[in-house]
């Protein structure tokens, strides 16, 4: 943040409100802003996506703690009593190797789109209309979608060459989006604003792919719980096959106990379920000729403290998968419920 | 480079013909490989495109300097006397600020998909083939290519917002393709296993897309020479109407002699023409919350020394854009005639 100005926050919340509308719709960002007060936005869109359609762009926006109560305690914004209970700074896990640089936020913009180029351009739009009041904090390039996120996609892969997401929340199980991802109006009484919103889970996995690559076909698939072919539990069946856990193999179950698959799965995480939306990424070569690659982690649940932390602390220790992971970036967020005509993103917030 | 022998460099470069041919046809890389004496090679596909198609694939290969006399000056393949008078480091030119680790390598692999997840696979599989016998030095990720290489497609912008590689020589411009891309039969006496080849002038650019988006439109066109909606020249008409260098302005000619299109322009360089075929690229945000971004800049030409030199030297001492960029990587490479079949990529060369 450089704002420490309630009225310009509101401002350019208003202002990102219509120039995602304008984007969402394949139009230009249009010559909004600058916030009043704010010095020198160049008042034009960029224009790299000129003549490139909306390519379905989705942007999302989120409030990290500390937009309430900022490092030093502050309450820049008169917001501090409307904090969610559960929007804190993720507790560190072991395996965490967190990059300051690629952590936390006070606010979050995530931009989807088919065409890379849409979704660079939308965030770097509203980069330009937040010039003198938002400065960005970090930022990450993703590509192939993992986890589907409707019944009518095909489950997409990540970079350890597994489909990724086979159990994620859809968006046409209406009563589990109600029970795992959206905020309940009775949630949390002092933040009645995020009702119908969820908490943005964000952590970027760097995997080490070239070790990865070494495992035998079989030890990955013991790894992971599942096939690498079809997805299917390693149980039987196909990818949708509820996996079997007490069936037995060779040496114990069948699907290994510190198989990620189980691990994770609900059955043994007291039912919670997320919604992923996350991404591979691959930012170029490290030093050792490796690629500096993984999976930007994104999730969206109800409420952290019941829907990952816990799963995430289970992963952190027993996971055979925690050998090829490394987790160099994290960050919490609350999302609000998308903005009414008419009103702008977070409008409940600071109403 | 890893290895110093010729014979593993043959083996892998027939590993990697076949490894491309399938992977260029939607098929797994297959159990390619160990090359012979390299150890503990990984022998399957790795998985990530399973499930997708070819997505129009296609992957191209470059040997540069370093294969030929390395920088200690020794010929670890038998190579030297056939090293291209060409095809020697790039000189320094004023504004590169090139990082080592993002410049230079004794090999190349270009892979360009529809679908990102499809050219990281083909490029991770290669190196996944090449274990033990090469390493990456570099690579880099980009999206939303520049320059037209096609009649059939329009022009894609830039960073900057404005199209890029108007002025491209095409696929179908058959005798432009030979007089400024395709190295020539008598071309180099040493070389002749080029013929029909190319040099490919790899150079990453970043843009500082934060200052650039502060300069007013008309500042804009007046760097570039063109339009940002159209690309039309500033001295009129359409996006591949000539640009008229004589118009007058109200301030010397109406296309300023240091804009790009007059500094870069044929006419005002002997002639020479490219064939690029670059990328646009996001490496997240650099520590002052600047997007590191830019061009990733790919040319093919018949000989760099008087196709890509003489012109860089130029826009880099008088191009107005220059004030906007930073070249921070940079290589040659020679690229050898597609394979035929039942050859490997190179295999003249090594005749």
């Amino acid at each position: 943040m450089i704002t420490g100005s309630r009225a310009q926050l509101v401002a350019l919340l208003k202002a990102w409100t219509e120039a995602a509308d304008r984007m969402t719709r394949g139009l230009p960002a249009g010559e909004i802003g600058p916030v009043e007060g704010a010095a020198n936005v160049p008042p034009d869109d960029t224009g790299e996506a000129i003549g490139l359609d909306a390519s379905g762009l989705t942007i999302t926006f989120g409030f990290g703690p500390g937009l309430f109560v900022d490092a030093q305690g502050r309450d820049r914004f008169g917001l501090a009593d409307r904090q969610p209970e559960a929007l804190r700074d993720l507790p560190h896990f072991p395996g965490d190797n967190l990059d300051p640089a690629r952590s936390q936020g006070d606010l979050c913009v995530q931009a989807c789109a088919d065409d890379p180029q849409v979704a660079v351009h939308a965030v770097r739009n509203l980069a330009r209309i937040g010039f003198g009041t938002v400065s960005v904090r970090w930022s990450q390039l993703g590509f192939g979608r993992t986890s589907t996120t409707s019944t009518a996609q095909s489950t997409p892969r990540n970079l350890f060459g597994f489909k990724d997401g086979t159990a994620n929340v859809k968006a046409e199980e209406a009563a589990a989006l109600d029970e795992h991802v959206w905020v309940g109006a009775g949630d949390d009484a002092k933040a009645d604003w995020l009702a119908g919103g969820s908490y943005l889970v964000a952590r970027r996995i760097n995997m080490t792919i070239e070790v990865w690559d070494r495992q035998p076909l079989g030890d990955q698939e013991s790894f992971v719980g599942r096939t690498k072919d079809t997805g299917a539990p390693l149980s039987g069946g196909g990818e949708l096959t509820e996996p079997d856990f007490t069936m037995p193999g060779s040496d114990g179950p069948v699907i290994p106990r510190d198989s990620h698959v189980s691990v994770v799965h609900p059955d043994h995480n007291g039912g919670v379920r997320m919604l992923r939306r996350g991404y591979n990424f691959v930012d170029g070569t490290d030093a050792l000729g490796g690629l500096n690659a993984g999976l930007f982690f994104l999730a969206y649940v109800r409420d952290p403290r019941t829907h990952f932390i816990p799963v995430q602390t289970r992963m952190a220790k027993v996971d055979a998968l925690m050998e090829y992971l490394k987790v160099t970036g994290s960050a919490l967020f609350a999302v609000p419920a998308g903005a009414r005509p008419g009103e702008h993103v977070g409008q409940a917030l600071f109403a």
